[in-house]
């Protein structure tokens, strides 16, 4: 990891925890903001989510209930529902965090989480999730 | 479980999670609102805690996540670090998680997140900790 | 009400309170998380809108003015702004809590409010609903 | 109604809704943004709670519940619970209003706001209040 | 200004400011909450806006970050991102201010509001802007 | 600015923006997450802050502006009205900010700023500022 710069792990994080979703949104910023798409390699994925401290599961199931909770990033929250999947929680278990945020953040919270997690199954099932 | 009530349930579950510090909003509910006791056992800690898809240390990594997140129920923050640490989640990792959020939710949620651990840490190495 | 279970309580709550709309949302969930329909009929249904010491008016001006000021719950706004017609909120009286909230929320969620409820109102004049 | 201006109006509202509490912040304002409390007295009171088509009763309900649920606005909280009382809802009402924002705004949110009441409800109870 | 209404103040105000998407929204609300349409014109354009002690330029920095920060307020922010640029702050120093928000409210707020940014710019290359 | 380090480049942008309350922050991580404090001045101050496509006059105004809609961040707001004065905001151009968030996010989240910036103007009278 020494020689790798933050840019490039954040690169290698992003593409294994997000993948196809997770570049659509760099994509999305290149003619916009493409110093963000840095940043967004660079922090997010290069500095913390490549951390010894807390595995990848863990990471994401703090990352799905967070995102749920707000209730303010829709976008987000599909990519990282799928995210969690590629990090290996399970469809039941999501479904168990999402349902539990109806605690800290209210029901419709937790209902707009699941209405997103059912979609995201949803495409998995047709194609399209790797 | 079979002949368990869902308050029954809750009380152990309550105890096992959260202990002295859940007991205490459990106390100053009394004199104003002692049904409110009562469904917190019961949704709270009897249906959601108890369901068997997803392991208590997950949960309590969802719920500090969504706490500190949120940023507007310090006090539960405070419940939930020490529920966490019952429920075996280690010191750093919850620092891990914390500092996630500032990808999440800003810099100053998990700095604010920080400080609540801060304080719930150092009473534990003081004593009163189980 | 001895002899009613929670489940059964919340059924029948739900139905006169939400009418379609509620129904349809207990629809969403049958494949995804049929438990939460579950915990959704019986926590806010059958536990909370069921008690006497409030009537299902002043619950519905309270739960449009939360959502309204809120801001991320856009589906559960609506369901509630048609649920408060049918407990006997005037558009009226709707049209002003939306606006008070400007005072407490901010003019943008109050303007999100009022656009939700033109829908509502539309849908109403048009048929389909009672 | 016709020669009272904006201003006069809006001061006769704050000091029959919220009383001494509703003063101390607009004294409180004099020194950093006195401008702010002519504001203040205009569009909250002299324009939103003076308008007809919503009794103040109602009003109240609408605002402890959407300041409840914001979790963000104690100070506010803590004097519309007494604007409440002192527009006629009883202090069970506003106990089922808090609770039922467990559903909408999650248990933590209910909590908080239940624990300011029981603050406004104590110190009644020693004096102070009207 | 002195023998201007608010109103006036403020209708002139919304035009400088937001231009055609401010008197959409205005046209939007005459059949459900034309009163609203009013207190809109007047209280944020009329009093707030019209102020001396801060410039417009200023002001629209301060809306576009609050706005993005919040991330409930979709519709909003887009009138308040042609609103600064029809105020001369440019399109460089938008994409700096959202990407700012990062750090206060997080990368899914910075990434939402950087999103609704590129829309609004692309409007204005294919003719539609003032 | 080409041998300069990120953590070097924030260290500096944060004694000049925040001085003396930006390193308490600091130093308050230091025996729980000292990486944290790292990440801090790297990121926020090493990276957004240092950038040249705005001024730190423009972005205090941003920072004030969103924690003060948030209402989730007492701490850095009190921080950052003070970046702010630093960077060359007068307290009437402050004022301004916090009262203008009564229309994005509503009076009572405009009071508490006010509240917080009374604090912050007063501390300065008495010493204490540099």
């Amino acid at each position: 990891m020494t020689t790798e710069t933050r840019l490039e792990r954040g690169r290698r994080m992003l593409d294994r925890i997000d993948g196809q979703a997770g570049q659509a949104v760099i994509d999305a910023l290149q003619d916009i903001a493409p110093d963000f798409a840095d940043y967004l390699f660079e922090y997010p994925f290069g500095d913390i989510m490549s951390r010894p401290g807390l595995g990848l599961r863990e990471r994401e199931i703090a990352t799905v209930a967070a995102l749920c909770a707000l209730g303010t990033a829709e976008n987000q929250l599909r990519v990282h529902i799928q995210a969690a999947l590629n990090c290996g929680v399970s469809r039941d278990e999501i479904v168990e965090i999402l349902m539990q945020m109806s605690v800290y953040a209210g029901f419709p919270a937790a209902l707009n989480g699941l209405m997103v997690a059912k979609q995201v199954f949803s495409q998995g099932e047709h194609g399209g999730e790797r």
